[in-house]
């Protein structure tokens, strides 16, 4: 709902407003159009900025070796694509300062209708990247950030879920929620196909992050410790007899 | 390759040796014939019984509310199940004081050999649930343990890898290596696909498997937290404006 003038701002990232809504008294702010989309082969380009710049925001750009072939490869196979949300799936965030259309009819049939949302900023985005983040879908729109996701199954629910392995927000477009919106759109589809868990992980220096996960309900696990094996560890304990 | 007498015994988890080899010495050891196979819906009702007594073992057997129906609808689906190793999957550990028939060149052809070994025990294993773990192949064989696992990916490598959700060798079994057998079926199973990564979760109190995973060369992730949003917190989340 847009709030009445009286009442106090909400924390940052509640402030959006369902779309269509007409806010009451917001005579002097910008308005910038959000959508969250599924992502097609025609994205691979902007997803591998994104991860880059992701790889840089965490000091791990020396581990990144993603490129636009292998992620085209890996992320939409051909000639037999995976159906929709059964393998590794990206959700695209775009912006505009001009409204997205309504979700055509037909889209729905993949389970998967965009979601929208206005913000109304007390000063316009300010974007030096916006060229080569710049939408294939034309006009003034502008990716500004993504997650990427993948089923997991509980076993002791004998339920899948989705596992969000990477969420990236560019800058200019941080403390607007749009990390909720990219989460919400992921548990969205969750419940949508009755699915019984979203899980992610955060590393433990991150203590804003983490407030902002309990207070929507997430249970953070102090407890549990991620094992990896890559590389030539993983050749020897593969090929051991 | 097997010990030779003067040699010190290997540790347990190395106590494994190669199928087809005939040890040198070994006249009053008790051979314990192990197979590692993909899982198919004939195998629900020991799964299931598995995975409660991997609850019970977590003290989690509250939480756990699998039965064979969800299972059986999850694990397989139909009318259109996934390929081999493009979803959930589970190998099924079984053993057996008679030899494994070796694997029919037609199993290649789902790129999942089944993984044999031989062990020589100082006792035969005395195993009193026998009974309710008949494997349904018949015989003297008996469901010993199992491994759930889905593909996950890496968005740095943009490769897939394996994630391993669950592993569990039932008590008469364990200290013998199974653990390690199923890893190794699992990273097999990843290399032979030109996976990058194999990765499970270890609560931070095992020491024991926490070493043991380093050991072989595994990265155990100190500042990484998993986060989990459940229940009414995901319908709230999935369903927010």
């Amino acid at each position: 709902m847009a709030a009445a003038a009286p009442q106090p701002p909400p924390p940052p990232f509640l402030a959006t407003i369902p779309e269509n809504t007409v806010p009451e008294t917001a005579p002097f702010r910008h308005p910038l159009y959000a959508r969250i989309r599924l992502a097609t082969i025609l994205d691979v380009p902007h997803i591998h900025k994104l991860i880059h710049q992701l790889a840089t925001f965490e000091r791990l750009a020396h581990q990144c070796t993603a490129t636009e072939a292998s992620l085209a490869a890996t992320l939409f196979p051909s000639p037999n694509p995976p159906l929709p949300f059964t393998s590794f799936n990206v959700f695209i965030l775009e912006v505009s300062p001009d409204p997205f259309p309504p979700p055509a009819p037909q889209e729905d049939t993949t389970n998967s209708s965009p979601l929208l949302k206005t913000l109304h900023l007390d000063l316009a985005s300010e974007d030096s990247e916006k060229e080569i983040f710049r939408s294939e879908i034309g006009g003034d729109v502008v990716v500004a950030g993504f997650v990427l996701f993948f089923p997991k199954y509980s076993t002791y629910l004998a339920k899948p879920g989705f596992h969000i392995e990477d969420l990236f927000v560019r800058e200019p477009y941080r403390k607007h929620g749009f990390g909720k919106m990219l989460i919400t759109a992921v548990a969205g589809q969750a419940v949508k196909m009755g699915y019984g868990m979203v899980e992610w992980v955060v590393l433990d220096w991150n203590v804003n992050a983490i407030q902002f996960y309990e207070r929507i309900g997430t249970k953070v696990y102090q407890d549990k410790r991620i094992c990896r094996l890559t590389g030539e560890d993983l050749d020897v304990e593969g090929s051991a007899k």
